[in-house]
């Protein structure tokens, strides 16, 4: 029964997620869903890339979250369009509530859509929400085993980015192992290092984001 | 729909959670149900907690992952016993996993029973197990901004650690901004500042736990 209605959920999902992508296409708008544990480093990394990027191709945001409208605060003094979704509880953003959000957005006056995901390495997962790419961030402090023990976000990955590489020098982190570990699930998405912090390794991130929104717009091998 | 089959599985789970709660009672076990986001510190902190209270209290230990066992491995160094949970994919412990898992277990040598849950700050927060207190674990590098953007785990908390203190030095991190916020929502709770790394601050944490258990075993108002 519980698994049965999960089906139900997911497939009316996907179908939502498609009906997205189509919208998203029709505006030529590239989009990226940004997935992490709690803390890793999301909104940082959509602080940067916003920065790095300005100049280059118009930016909008979509931040989730279970609650507050913290995040969006910080992402509106950058001066982009931003919409805030509150999820009430959910643990993941789903294709409905960006559908929603998709309406409220000027999609003409954006390229690159930058999708923060509620912070949760799991059920994000489970839930397309008609996005491009979906991209992991993972950080130092959270260890060198997150592939390990919650891989199907790893598997799912189009890129995975370690962030605070700052803070390699205070602690334990085996860059080769988890790098080794997606690997080992994961053949074609590129690990990136880098930190928001320093700004350390940002530019190869940008540059290889940029590269597959071009491809995209050329007629898109994904 | 899925509301009323969401109420059905927690109506179901509390069942089982009571019933859990007994046969830890019969069996004079106090149990702990340790939360936090991916890379918190909960594995350390079952660690410090294990060699803290060494010859005053035996300790046993359930490992709650999606995959792997690698925390179990750490764990049973200890020689304690403990069980891993692999949940394939759930994002969370439920009450039912947990009965198995109490059933494998020695519970007539056992006094306090710890256990790791899934690491994910949402969806543990749902689902009760027959656990005798809550606690929260959240780390410096995740920010002080958690209680506010997951604030039902940090309502439904017993207590709430703030691990990772060692590396306050290297990042931003206002800790009367976090204590005040959970204050704010939770005014039970206390707050502990410790690091697993250097051991500062485990001492109020344990001396603080084992007096919980005293308290409860004197006849119980939790």
């Amino acid at each position: 029964m519980e698994i049965k209605v999960l089906k139900d959920i997911l497939s009316a999902n996907e179908q939502i997620a498609a009906s997205n992508h189509q919208k998203l296409e029709e505006h030529g708008v590239f989009s990226v869903n940004l997935m992490a544990s709690p803390g890793a480093g999301k909104t940082s990394l959509v602080l940067q890339t916003i920065r790095a990027v300005a100049g280059k191709t118009r930016v909008g945001v979509i931040e989730g979250d279970v609650s507050s409208s913290l995040d969006s605060e910080l992402i509106a003094r950058e001066d982009v369009p931003v919409i805030q979704i509150n999820t009430g509880g959910e643990c993941h953003l789903d294709a409905s509530m960006v559908r929603n959000a998709l309406e409220n957005l000027p999609l003409a006056d954006i390229d690159l859509l930058l999708v923060e995901n509620v912070g949760n390495l799991i059920c994000p997962a489970e839930f397309n929400i008609g996005e491009h790419l979906k991209v992991v961030i993972s950080s130092v402090p959270e260890g060198d085993d997150k592939p390990f023990k919650y891989p199907t976000m790893f598997i799912i990955a189009d890129a995975v980015v370690i962030n605070k590489t700052d803070l390699l020098p205070h602690l334990q982190f085996d860059t080769a192992r988890f790098t080794g570990a997606v690997q080992g699930i994961n053949q074609k998405a590129p690990v990136f290092t880098l930190s928001c912090t320093t700004g350390d390794g940002l530019d190869s991130w940008t540059s290889w984001l940029l590269g597959r929104m071009e491809t995209e717009r050329a007629g898109g091998a994904a």
